[in-house]
């Protein structure tokens, strides 16, 4: 978060690129579609002067027949320096860091329901911008938690951050079990999670995966857990909301709450570009290159 | 096109490329598919050291739900510096203009029937390239004009130089009714219309738009309106022939005329890349800037 | 290969870019999809600091109407240095080198059955680099020569590099008819056509053009042509084994091969990008180009 300070004082439109990374290559891998995170990801490495190369695994040699780990290495042979890997498998980018060769970096940029590193990141990067630190704060997380990878890291960072209180709020079918042991307070009603928290974050319901006869279960579900203006009113009055995107608006979150004073959701996709800035740095370069960058 | 003049020197093939936008992030929004026009401004972008990103509507994150304007506030959110956008409803850069922050800059790369203003001031370009000046000059405009954004923002940018007479010529239902009023002078038979101009403009008839049962009327329309040799000579003997491209050989102009000496078709190519440099660096940067990177 | 080699120094993950073709436009258009020819050249580009367009063919202005020669001469009119084409037709990048200006590069990165000349350059080094020298060389090739371009590239490449002998080993029908004056010797039988050879270069078997009742013959053409470890130990113990990529696991070639302490396959991957800078280096740029960057 310090050194994504540094790069988020360089978006100010006045120096936005800097040479760290200039002769770097780094190749997105995207197996899943994502429009922020492929993007952002891209603008960072472009930002530190890296080459970027997308590489959109389904139009690739794969469909020659060539194994993922063929296609794997012959990207590496060509003396990549980072993959940034997104999949729909949990897991992927771990099994890619498994078998590329030390030196090359893999960043996961979202595993199927695992992990959602970056994203939790420049979270906790927006909400120590907002709130200066995490010992006194109350979160809230609302959703589908049991499928959500951007969750999972979530409660992982503020747990490790040391927040004074981690709330999930859903429908007893999309908590997962072993809430008690992960340290998390648990609940059903949407107006009583909110009382008193500073931070709540909105997960987005996966509509693409409901369909026909369960559709009208979306209008059910913005009934029950749906963030209004009025329920976001039983949150403390300067708490803040968010939301990784893209956003249903009228299902998870009222377009009130999403464009209103409390929203901090389109600063999150600026932080992710710092976030992301930061982490590809330090993975490749180091410390004393920023300073020298600077100097 | 003073601006373009600079760009134009540049492109001598010794110095293509100056640092006037290193820092800057340009976003090419297509909504429509359009090979030169998108390729000149990335490379135009790419000229000037900007980092560009190339963004396919389609394939984005719209296709999950969200909503144009989400998607845009998200690109934004990105420290993004100027949308080029195209697309095939008219007004749709206008209604970005109007949602994105005062300080980002958006280009109209066509949309609908409306204005592609950029494509004007490259036929513009060449016309003072070849003729020096406007108040003398002849321009015929051939085709389809009532649903020409081309023609459109070509006869405004004429009657804003001060033409000597702006012709239009086609079949009465592709011409617009308020003909009068826009100053031009209207024909309806080429060879009438072509008598003595110094600049003979070919709109592109769109076949697409033409199936089936309607295919005959290409032939019918080349027979009436189609550019050959022979109805050249009416024009002027220095007349140049343009087209915005891409071309339809056989249907509003001839080969031998598209390729022939009069054609300055590719010099169009050629210009608009200088054209958009400079409309990129004047709405991003400044004459100074210019100046500086050039002493 | 001197070229290459000097661009192979920077690929030791400390310098890997170079100035030397900064402010050139490459544009990489590719008819056929293709992996690791498109990604190498693309970042071969990068990594001498060029401008690169990737120019997908199916989706341009060729689908508006406008002819291949069109639609060429638009992206020569926008100051491109160099084209680099792949296409499935045997002579499309001499076609397009003879309708270009002479100033403008055209590299072919692979057409029909023809050549590959790239490729074939990246297989020389590869070799030179394990072997040093080509005159006391045996080098085998197997597979199907006759639909090969590579084979047909490497063969005329080895001839001209003077190496001892030349084999071809695959079936009849796989073996073009005039090997005799081509210089080559020919095997029907794995085993003897690799007796004693210093290089075995596997060439990839076109699966996506067997379908249904032509599969079975994979499994037979790995029964008498497939490179198992058994089938090595006919080569010499130190023979290197070659493979263009993407390889088929168990069809031409055994994971144990392919994987084993003789295969150099990924090498001629990161191979290709030094041979493919040397190449537009040369190209476009001179030999003092190259002194003044690294001096």
């Amino acid at each position: 978060m310090d050194r994504a300070e540094q790069f988020s004082g360089l978006g100010n439109r006045q120096v936005k690129k800097v040479p760290l990374l200039r002769g770097k290559t780094i190749i997105n891998l995207f197996f899943e579609n994502s429009t922020r995170t492929r993007s952002t990801f891209e603008l960072a490495a472009k930002r530190l002067s890296a080459d970027v190369m997308n590489f959109n695994i389904s139009t690739s040699a794969t469909a020659k027949g060539e194994s993922l780990l063929d296609t794997l290495h012959n990207l590496e042979a060509m003396h990549t320096d980072m993959f940034v890997v997104r999949h729909n498998q949990s897991g992927a980018a771990e099994f890619i860091a498994q078998h590329v060769a030390p030196h090359v970096s893999v960043i996961n940029a979202g595993d199927g329901c695992h992990a959602h590193p970056t994203q939790a990141m420049l979270d906790m990067f927006t909400i120590r911008r907002h709130k200066g630190q995490f010992a006194d704060l109350r979160v809230a997380i609302v959703g589908d938690i049991l499928h959500s990878r951007v969750a999972r890291s979530q409660i992982q960072a503020l747990a490790t951050l040391g927040v004074g209180e981690i709330r999930v709020i859903g429908p007893q079918t999309l908590l997962p079990r072993d809430c008690q042991t992960m340290g998390v307070h648990v609940f059903h009603d949407l107006a009583s999670g909110l009382e008193g928290v500073d931070v709540v974050i909105m997960l987005r319901l996966q509509l693409e995966r409901m369909q026909g006869a369960l559709l009208p279960s979306a209008r059910e579900y913005y009934r029950c857990f749906g963030l209004t203006a009025e329920k976001l009113r039983h949150a403390k009055p300067d708490a803040i909301v968010m939301h990784p995107g893209p956003i249903n608006r009228g299902v998870e979150i009222a377009s009130a709450v999403a464009d209103g004073p409390q929203s901090v959701i389109l600063e999150q996709v600026t932080h992710g570009i710092a976030i992301r800035m930061a982490v590809m740095s330090m993975a490749l370069g180091s410390q004393s290159d920023l300073q020298e960058a600077q100097s």
